[in-house]
């Protein structure tokens, strides 16, 4: 059997509770998702393996469905590399599918948006089994109000006021929100935004925002002035990392759906 | 206000995963739920307290509705210990309520029964957000036969084949099984057994042995079989702790259910 090179694209999912997040550090006792994947694929390639993610996800940030592009003359054959990996990696991060994409097909650049999920257990007890799964929040919220602070942010907009303050205040902070839908199921909150592309720590902003909202600390008609005044101090607060899952990647161009 | 001894019963919700199991240990690097509890108790009584279980959970079994005991002249409002109780100890242990109880009841000796439930992930994918919360069980179960195997179990039986093997031989092996529910919600089977009491291990090997009917290696029509022969090395595999809840301790005589 030859061996051609061949771009691999994964789809990995992790419980980031354990990690200093998805990027390889370089400090070596810092144990990151990417740099766990990177050990596992180099045995099973036997050859040096760099992936490359769709993005990073903080420390504690978890992924249903991060995906990740990386490329080799290598003999394993690519349906054997989730099976095989997932065996090889520690039992908090799963490879749940590889398959071959074209050479030059890169799980950044050629994404097109993503989903994200953020769980709030809204209940006057603290669980001990979601403490590293949702983010508590004790005071009844009122849901309706978010669905609509929601709204005003879908579309296209600057969305600088989400954007973690640290920042280079230079970068492009345009972005498109295509959906936003909180549902709630018994007493947990979920909180799924699909958009084209997200500003660091966009997210867990909007989520403190939308909590900030539902427990009446920020009027939900004020919504659309808070995004024109691009000023991330009238926003609400960062909502922590253990609520966060990044959800999904889309290679597709987003069709608008109809009816 | 005068201090009069006071007698408190604690329900205690826990995710075992990080301890050594409930009882404490002599060993001092070992962390147990039993010693976690009694070091916040001591602090909010400001006395030495001593708490008594309903019973020993294993290293990495949970509780939703562990039941403990414990005495004293404590100045501490009963109705303050469970909210003060929490915030002090880690977020993988809660005390959801405390009651004031008569003289002498002792969470362990007035017990008349318990419900265990175990939790399988009956799926052809690992799911890493569930490794310590579930067994995870690959090849298609049939829930009809574990059903059919699980109906031998209920009444009063000698249940020495469902022992640990390392017990002494001497205990009293005979124990009443009130009900064993097996329900299936998505990729998720979970088996509840409420009984008078259990036998060391009793609930993990009934449940491997179930899982072994489930999957074909024994047979539901051998279960009176098995039992009568009151011999461990003819009943299933003992599954992991993880999967198993300590669901709740019953302080009340079961009555039989009509209609």
């Amino acid at each position: 059997m030859e061996h051609m090179e061949r771009n691999i694209l994964l789809t990995i999912q992790y419980d980031g509770t354990a990690y200093s997040g998805w990027q390889r550090q370089p400090q070596p006792h810092l144990r990151t998702v990417q740099g766990e994947v990177e050990k596992v694929l180099t045995k099973l390639c036997a050859m040096p393996i760099r992936v490359e993610g769709s993005g990073r996800t903080d420390a504690g940030v978890h992924a249903l469905g991060q995906r990740a592009t990386f490329h080799g003359e290598f003999s394993i054959p690519t349906d054997r590399i989730a099976f095989a990996g997932s065996n090889l990696l520690p039992p908090d991060i799963r490879i749940t599918e590889a398959v071959e994409v074209p050479s030059g097909f890169h799980a950044r650049f050629n994404a097109k948006g993503k989903k994200y999920t953020y769980r709030i257990v809204n209940s006057s007890q603290k669980d001990p089994f979601r403490r590293n799964y949702a983010y508590f929040v004790e005071g009844k919220l009122d849901e309706d109000a978010m669905r609509q602070g929601g709204a005003a942010m879908i579309g296209t907009h600057d969305f600088k006021c989400f954007q973690a303050a640290s920042q280079s205040p230079k970068e492009d902070t345009v972005r498109t929100i295509y959906a936003l839908d909180i549902t709630r199921s018994g007493d947990t909150i979920s909180l799924d935004v699909v958009g084209s592309g997200f500003l660091y720590n966009m997210v867990r902003i909007i989520t403190g925002t939308l909590l900030d909202v539902g427990s009446g600390k920020i009027r939900a008609e004020d919504m659309g002035r808070i995004i024109k005044s691009r000023d991330r101090t009238r926003a609400g607060h960062t909502a922590p990392p253990q609520g966060l899952y990044l959800a999904e990647v889309y290679y597709e161009e987003r069709r608008e759906e109809n009816g």
